[in-house]
Parts: structure tokens; C-alpha cells; sequence
């Protein structure tokens, strides 16, 4: 019997800021707080934001012949986004190999960038696993020099 | 360092049909694929479906003064869904405490739900984790009674 | 200045069922109703199991080598859905051309689809207009033949 | 039998930017574009920018006890925007009456923000519809006069 043992801090070790942004009255639900499955997409947005930082778009990864389907996610949600809040999202490399990469991410609100708020406030924590795939075939492939490299080097220890 | 671990089988021993739905446009994305983040929904209207099915709807736990915020969300991906596909999302509960709830779920292709599909074709597995919360203060609830009871009655063994 | 004519009725005179559909948590937003962009995924829902009945899939078409991208968008919301209703969603052809399609539609809630409603309730109408296209080329095509007899004969009067 | 006027300019004759953003995988569907129902999430983001930079964001609306509820919603789709695009949606008021306000979008590629592009690209041409109403009772009611003020300045003549 599985069991998901809660992310109660974030799974990477070192965090770059990938994007800000904006929660939406798209993003709630009835509840009058962001809509859990809201968060795939704040993920993605950081995440590909993150990799254009490093040097390496999506786009040019498509280019070059590759793909790195998710595989895994995994979210834990510790307090509410709400309305109007703008969201940081954290990401970092947990983990690179030969065609697996998996990624870690702080979502959080600055002082701020809630009204009234004074100190940042941890929405989630949140893991995503990704493998590469050579589009031509669809099989696993090692990850191409460049994305590794670029990758590798946001590693905390450039770890293979 | 955190590491998901990967689910490569159901959560929970025991479940149940909650829906039947077919993949439409709105679910994809460019990868001709189920986008990852849709299956948030696919499991959602599972769960409704379960627990009605259990004899106790969600807004019937809403009325009663209860609600189940989901903590923490898990998905494996094992192979995609494609448009026109039929997913058959069967759930099952995990276990059930004080105020915590955690279901199992598992994403299928049936035979006949894709074509040329000769035999079942498991898309995702993946658990949610609930906790039981009064809506009037927002902290931590014992479930209602008869909310516990419909659940436990479909755990494998009520374990409480 | 342009100024949208709010649709006041259904834009197809005759209607058929295209889907039931139950309104989840993920459907909805802050405002304890259906957000107005989760629409344009029921339309597409009743849309494809209207073509479906026809005798035609949307899949169908694809293979065959066409598409029938959606050009124009019309919604008119009358009365706001609720979570845990089930939507009733009615589907027309409105006019069928050489490469252009308009089907309308007609977003309600049955008696007994929400506790307490005792007659229908309009949630809104809608209207849709497609373009056939080749996908060879992504250029206008007539449509093809079966797909054509099978939606005029949904036409009020079959007209051209 | 209704007809959707095809929208082949911008509803409104003053437009300024609402917000640029970047087209991501959860927006698109496998026809390789994004999604025809993403573009309500499009225009909510740049209708919240837009109000906020004209002084009153719509979370203020909503401390003040009204809401704006969306009525109508019209979307014609001229070129389709792709993966990786930079979007800017631009806002104009259309008109602004008693209780009702229209406004008007266009959302484009400017050149740079999509590989190769040299010249702006139209998207999508759309329109609002909102009714001011008043929370307490959800009955239509006169803009409150800071909202009115802020509106009536970005419209081509202060038209009532």
C-alpha cells in the first residue's frame, strides 16, 4: 500500500525564481482559494521560464529532436493561494541523469504581494520528474549535451 | 532531498468504478496527448462519483458544515491518453483516520474504449490526501459520522 | 463599434441532447459559480457526441484528413451554474455551407438536476462557427461528402 | 435564427496594453495551436491589469460590495498562436451605461515575440459584456463612482 509522504520543504536544494504570477478568478473554485489542479500549469510556467534562464528553451529542445514528458508530480499544498495574490515559483534541479531529470519548486507569496502580508507565506511544495525522449522514436534518450549542460550547471553538485 | 516515489500500482486494494469519461480537445495539448495537469479534473469527478456512490455527496459534507481541502496530490503517468479515448478512473480508499482521508486511484483504458484495444491499458495511477476541516473555524474535524461510515465501509478492512 | 447581440434564444431551431454533464469543484470559481470559460469545454463535449450521433466522429474527420477549427465563439449567460449540477447540454445545426458550419446551443438544467428545481432553467445559449479545412494543406475545403449528408440531415431544412 | 457578426477589428477604438504573456503547454490542444476556450483566461488577465491601471482593481470592486459578472462573451479567431508565443492582449472600454459595461480586446503577436515574426500579428479580435451588480442582493446596480470615474476615463468619449 503506497503512501505519498508529504513535501514539507522543498525538494531542491538551491531555487531560482521562475516566474511571478497573478492568481485569476480562471485559477479558483468555489472554495474561494486556487483550485488544486491550478498548480500544473504555475509549475509548467516556472519550469520552462527556468530552462529559457539556463540557457535552453523547450522550444529548442522540440528543435533538436527531444521531448521530456512528465512522468511523475507530485504536490503538497500547505496554505491557500487566494484572489489577486501574486505567486513566486521556486525551481531547482533535484536531480539529473542519463535521461531523467527531476525538479523541484517553492510556490510562495512575498511580503507584499498579498495585502497585509508580512513575511513570505509557503503555498506548496512540488516535485516534478520528467524523462527524455528522442522524439523519433519516442524511446528514452540520453539528454543532448547543450540542455545537459545547462541543466548540470543549476544542479547543486552537478550530479550524474 | 526528496524523491517521489514512483506509483507503478493502484494506492488502494480495493476499488471502484467512479467514471467514465471521454477525452476531448479542451484535455490535450501539442503533444497530441492528455495534458498532465487535466487529470486533476478526471480524478476530482471520480471522487464526487465514489462518495455519491458511498451515499454521501460532497455537498452533502458541505451542508452538514464539513469540508475536504485535498493536502497533497500524486500522479504517475505510465502511458498517454489520447483523444476520443474513454478513461475508466476507478478510486479506492487508502485509508482513513481522525480527519485524514487518503484514496487511491487508477486511470484505464478498457478494451473497446480505444480503438483497436485488445486489453486494459493503464494510463495513471495516483493518491490524494484530504483532511477533514469544520467549515466554521477551518481547522481540523473529526469526518461526520455518517461520512465516516459510507468511507469506512469501503476501506479494505475500516482501518480507523 | 462592434456590440455582441446577446443571445436571447437558441440559435438552432431544432436540438438535440449532445451531453449530461455533472459541474465539478474544478469548474467552478470564487464567485461559487461556473467560471465563463469552463463553457467553451461543454460546448466541445456535447459537440463531439452530437457529431457522434450523427454518425460521424470528430476523430472520423481527422482521419479523413480534415479539420474543423472553430472561427467564432458566441456565449450568453443567463443564469449561473451551480457545483453539482447536472448541465444539459442541447446541440444544433444553425447553417451548413461549402466550408462553413454554425451550430448553436442551449445550456439547461433539468428538473430533478438540481435539488429543488421544479421546471428546465436556461444556463445559457451559445453559438460556434467552424471552417472546414484540409489538413494537407490548412487551406478551406468543402466538406466531405458523409460528413456533410450526416450534419444537413441534422439541419432544419437542410439548406446549403 | 441568430448569427454571430464576425468580429474583423477591434470592438473598442481605444485599446492599451492589459498584460503580454507566454503561451504555455497547458494552453494548447493537439491540433498543435491553443485551446479556442484558453482565451477567456487570456482576456480575464488583461481585463484585471486593465482596470488595475486605471485605478481600481477589481478585488476593490468586490471590498465595495458589487461584482461584474461576464453576460456575454464573443471571440473571433483570426490566426492561431502558437507554443512559446508572446501574447499582448490589448483592453478598450466599448461602453460604459448604467449597470452594463462593454469592453473590447485584440490579441496579438508584436514582432520578436514569435520566432522570425517581422510584423504584428493579429490573434483574436473579442468583446465582454459585464453587469454591475450589488452583492447583497445580486441585483443589477449603478457602477459605484470611483469604478465609473476610472472607466469613463478610458472611454473614446466618456459615452453614458
Amino acid at each position: 500500500m503506497a503512501r505519498t509522504p508529504r513535501l514539507t520543504r522543498s525538494p531542491a536544494r538551491e531555487l531560482r525564481l521562475g516566474v511571478k504570477l497573478r492568481v485569476i478568478y480562471a485559477d479558483t473554485d468555489q472554495m474561494g482559494v486556487v483550485y488544486h489542479g491550478t498548480y500544473a500549469r504555475y509549475l509548467e510556467a516556472a519550469r520552462v521560464e527556468f530552462m529559457r534562464d539556463a540557457g535552453q528553451t523547450y522550444a529548442d529542445v522540440e528543435a533538436a529532436g527531444y521531448a521530456l514528458p512528465l512522468t511523475d508530480l507530485q504536490i503538497s499544498y500547505l496554505s491557500p493561494a487566494r484572489y489577486d495574490d501574486i505567486l513566486s515559483v521556486m525551481v531547482g534541479v533535484v536531480e539529473i541523469g542519463y535521461a531523467r531529470l527531476i525538479l523541484g519548486y517553492h510556490v510562495l507569496v512575498a511580503p507584499g504581494d498579498r495585502k497585509g502580508l508580512g513575511q513570505p507565506l509557503t503555498i506548496a511544495f512540488a516535485e516534478t520528474c520528467h524523462c527524455c525522449i528522442a522524439r523519433a522514436d519516442g524511446r528514452p534518450a540520453r539528454f543532448p549535451g547543450p540542455l545537459r549542460a545547462a541543466l548540470a550547471n543549476l544542479a547543486p553538485e552537478g550530479d550524474d
